[in-house]
């Protein structure tokens, strides 16, 4: 692609700038993003019928005469975030059946919008009269958000202006109708036109955009909409839920509903790229730092609670009962490139890596069709499985369905992600093998990343006289090999190799995957006394289905004498790098007649049992092969890390 | 009292029958009941008036002219637990001025009783017109059966017969309304009037109100109300939220809402009782052990979710994001108690006692006037205190008051809950200092427990000729002090003194109160590497209000080598018995740029600070002083339990 979802202005205050053409070409990501442009996305507009998505757009247009389907007012934000999805896959790859599909559904939109610029199935076909009433719950903006992103991916996919004229006269008449003095002024209660709206700005060169974009940021945490939202007579987190609570700039912490919170900061993020404003940067950096460090887990996954969707407290990070929604790990991405591109610093891009392979990755099946909702990093044997459960078994699609098509449309755009340019050359911020041109040339990237440390980078092209590649190094990395040597990894992240490039020089990159024993903060209380095995940027898990027979996930504990081995099993999941280990099964636990507390020593059950050889798979790649447990946190014999 | 809550048929099936009169006279219980008399029961009119549920009644009544006030639409419940809790009361004690504020509010709710006998406010002046229409969220049996509860606490305290007619009447028709071939064949969403409707017919001696509840019992799990109820696209719990996932007699576990879940249990223990019915007893003890033995907090306080205010799955106890609801802890002593008469077993008195002084007690605040909702076992310093809070702060009163009064009613009974009886003599499960009449027998009960563990037995009245006093032993006393000497605790915790007792003749049980370091399974992942500290029937926990200045809770950890010892603090908490121990402040822990992981050793944080002395008070007192962290589950230096 030559221009992805974020397209700076000239005069943006951004340290540095998106490639100005990245493709993936082979490896770990180009096969996935294979399954997404063969499976995932084609499939799209089936589901969207089968859900009823395109029937509520038929209704509105008059097409046909059928009630509104679906349980939530966002319905249409599905079939937006497809077309955003299907708009970036045609930018990677021409493909006339897919443009085909692209041009009915877009004819259905515009079919669809009110002469006024209004569209949302919700209120045209099941609510009439009542637009904009319900700014808490109707999702009118959010919904807007998705089509104006969706018709900027179109035009810079095609330069066809089909679905961006239709975004424009609904941004219109948001613009006519929010606003001091005017119908509406308040905010909506899912945040996303705020990033819509500067990308519209940035896409146009029309300030009105960036200024209701800026609008819409300032008046969040002013009450526009009050707070007092309950559930059993427990408020959920009033404002926060809306993010409502506080204002941007004011915020000490991310909190509230994980994605509203992110989409939030993404948008915030972009308005401060184009204001060069230091206070809201400094607010989101101070954001993005208590995201971090107290309220993320190990996978990348953010939200830590089914209720209110939302972030917990710092620590407050539940391995059984993560929500980490597929959609929050998505706006973290979203929220990290701004800032990195933003700072120019690699700490956003160290985080993307990680929830790129993990806690985002997990969200879809290797088979490209079936999606988890929320990513938990521990399943227990005694999980109860439900009919309609969705928090431990892959689903073919969902009733609130907001996730699978925005998991296909960031794989559809995953090249945007991968590099960067400035003034003085271009930095690699991903390892994904593909070409990057930015900053006055261009590279080709070689390897079989994450599976192997080995990394060839080839210099294509060059400006004459000196010129900076910059590779980011993983945290995990304390040192790197480069071409016959090794170096220690840089305090700011950057390996950076300024000289005068002859085109066709090559740079071999070897980062070091040694299988990672991983603690946890002891403030995280509810992993201690445990560890996660990770190599390189992935999470590796264990699964019932891997365990000898009669064995119990959930009786084990990894014996500390051990070191895992890695291995990798071309057979498996599609072709992984496993890690063995050991691990003892704990004598049967437990205190009189099931009572499951008891005096110190007669429950702690120290692992005393026969070794049992395990196998850990990537966390990514859990829950492909059969129901059962998982758990990412494994007790250690002896005691744990605090 | 003379006869409480639960009064069997003489032909019930019971091992065990309530106490024929029932006294708490000094003591633990005796204080804490005194402020609930005084404080409590007499603030609940002004409550329940300025929260509106008397303004609801006026205006059913045609008395006002006002909306429907409130969030819920079970309003009304309120009331009705206040009038149980108050009839209680005033068979305890007479007292005028109650009597009197009791009168007009039974004046009031026959005043807004339809002529049909219909009774409930939020579909009277809110929705007339669709009343039992929304079964599943509507409440109308719930709030039926908690007034036939109180109608017949009212007529047991005080034999008039004034709110008995209202609830007859409604009952009436109910049982005109509900059933194979009527206006409705369902279940409410929320179970209560089954266990109403079987004392019901022990109070009146009609078979029809048995026959009714064991219809409501047995159309359980059949899905009379369809699942499908969904939050942010998850489903909550389907069924199991209402209690109609599946039939009572094949369930294998509590799941879904705690207090609808244990609400219905006791009304089928009420059944079981009744009908002598063998495969609905044995369901009971199925269901009682899968709580106990993986769903059940140390406090005894049951359901481990926010989300649905449910059970988890089994070892799924998170100390910080316990539900715990104060309402779910007394329906877990109200299905107990009804499951210690059928089966004469003391594991549910066992049970019963944790919950009573640690789960249930701590929901209300030592002034009687502040409340909790929910009963979490740990809060930490990062905790986000906001306004609305009902999860880490004592509440004057709540927009969902079910709680408040139902810890009033449950105080005021008691005395019910101390002692039993049958053929052979009398059981004492409690051990609160008063007077207990059972078995054809009477005994006083003396001592200072649980701060002290000498307990004097007196034997008032005993029949001629071998009478057994059967003293509860409880699990944590391998062996108890029995007058001069000592004897194991016995393998069903009764300690049967049988002989021919002389009027006066007196018994002294001494319980061994010494500290206990207690672990969890460590399938209880949750608190791994964690001890909690118990005395006797209560749980311990540290507040951070306790600690020296500069010294945060969540960096603390218990010293191993140390032995904590009790001490009685007059002065404290309205006098407590606290345990000092002596922790070790961790070193800063956390990764690189605040990211809470790493590398094992680097992120153990073991302690390694000074020692730093500790004061632990009762879980039941905690958040009676300042907002602020508590934990009642304390990492260990050098590693835990596994």
């Amino acid at each position: 692609m030559t221009h992805g979802p974020i397209r700076l202005t000239p005069g943006a205050h951004a340290r540095l700038r998106p490639a100005t053409e990245a493709r993936i070409t082979g490896g770990f990501w180009a096969a996935r993003r294979h399954t997404n442009a063969t499976v995932s996305i084609p499939q799209g507009p089936r589901k969207l019928e089968s859900a009823g998505n395109l029937g509520n757009l038929r209704a509105a247009a008059g097409l046909a005469d059928t009630d509104f389907t679906g349980d939530f007012p966002f319905q249409d934000s599905d079939v937006h975030k497809w077309l955003e999805a299907a708009s970036w896959q045609l930018a990677d790859t021409p493909d006339a059946e897919l443009a085909g599909a692209v041009d009915r559904l877009i004819g259905l939109l515009a079919a669809a919008q009110e002469p006024d610029g209004y569209l949302q199935t919700h209120y045209q076909v099941k609510h009439p009269g009542r637009r904009w009433q319900d700014l808490r719950s109707g999702h009118e903006l959010y919904c807007a958000g998705h089509l104006i992103q969706a018709a900027i991916a179109h035009h810079r996919a095609t330069g066809r202006t089909a679905l961006l004229e239709v975004a424009l006269r609904f941004a219109a008449h948001i613009g006519e109708t929010f606003g001091p003095g005017r119908a509406v002024d308040a905010v909506c209660g899912h945040p996303e036109i705020e990033t819509a709206l500067v990308e519209l700005y940035r896409e146009t060169g029309e300030r009105r955009w960036l200024d209701l974009a800026a609008y819409f940021v300032d008046l969040r945490g002013h009450g526009s909409l009050e707070p007092g939202f309950e559930r059993d007579g427990e408020p959920v987190t009033g404002g926060a839920y809306w993010q409502d609570e506080v204002p941007v700039r004011a915020a000490r912490t991310v909190t509230g509903h994980a994605v509203r919170q992110l989409y939030l900061l993404a948008g915030a993020a972009d308005l401060a790229t184009e204001t060069g404003e230091a206070e809201l940067r400094e607010a989101l950096e101070r954001l993005w730092s208590a995201m971090v460090s107290g309220k993320t887990y190990l996978t990348g996954g953010v939200g830590a609670r089914y209720e209110g969707e939302a972030f917990g407290d710092a620590y407050e990070l539940p391995p059984d009962r993560a929500y980490a929604e597929t959609c929050a790990a998505i706006a973290s991405v979203q929220f990290g490139w701004r800032m990195a591109l933003l700072t120019g610093e690699s700490r956003y891009s160290d985080l993307i890596e990680r929830t790129l392979y993990n806690g985002f990755l997990s969200g879809v099946g290797l088979d490209g069709e079936h999606w988890l909702y929320v990513n938990p990093l521990q399943v227990r044997e005694e999980y109860e499985f439900r009919a309609g459960d969705q928090s431990a078994r892959r689903t073919p699609w969902f009733r609130c369905a907001c996730c699978p098509p925005n998991v296909m449309r960031l794989l559809a755009s995953l090249p945007h992600y991968m590099a960067s340019g400035d003034d003085t050359g271009l930095q690699l911020h991903q390892y994904a093998a593909g070409r990057y041109a930015a900053g006055g040339g261009a590279v080709t990237v070689a390897g079989d990343y994450p599976w192997d440390g080995r990394i060839v980078i080839t210099v294509d092209e060059a400006p004459a006289g000196p010129w900076t590649l910059a590779l980011r190094v993983p945290p995990w990395a304390a040192a790197v090999g480069l071409d016959e040597g090794t170096v220690e990894r840089p305090a700011d992240g950057w390996l950076r190799l300024r000289r005068t490039w002859a085109p066709g020089e090559r740079v071999e990159l070897r980062l070091p995957l040694e299988v990672r024993v991983t603690g946890a903060d002891p403030r995280v209380d509810a992993v201690r006394g445990t560890v996660a095995l990770e190599r390189g940027p992935l999470v590796y898990c264990l699964e019932q289905t891997d365990l000898p027979p009669g064995v119990r996930l959930d009786a084990l504990a990894l014996d500390p004498e051990w070191v895992p081995l890695a291995e990798h099993r071309p057979g498996l999941l599609g072709g992984v790098t496993v890690l063995t280990a050991r691990g003892r099964v704990r004598e049967a636990a437990g205190g009189e007649a099931g009572w499951p507390y008891g005096v110190v020593d007669g429950a702690a059950g120290d692992p005393v049992g026969d070794p049992v050889e395990l196998t850990a798979v990537p966390y990514h790649a859990w829950a492909n092969r059969a129901d059962g447990a998982m758990r990412v946190w494994l007790p250690r014999a002896r005691g744990g890390t605090g």
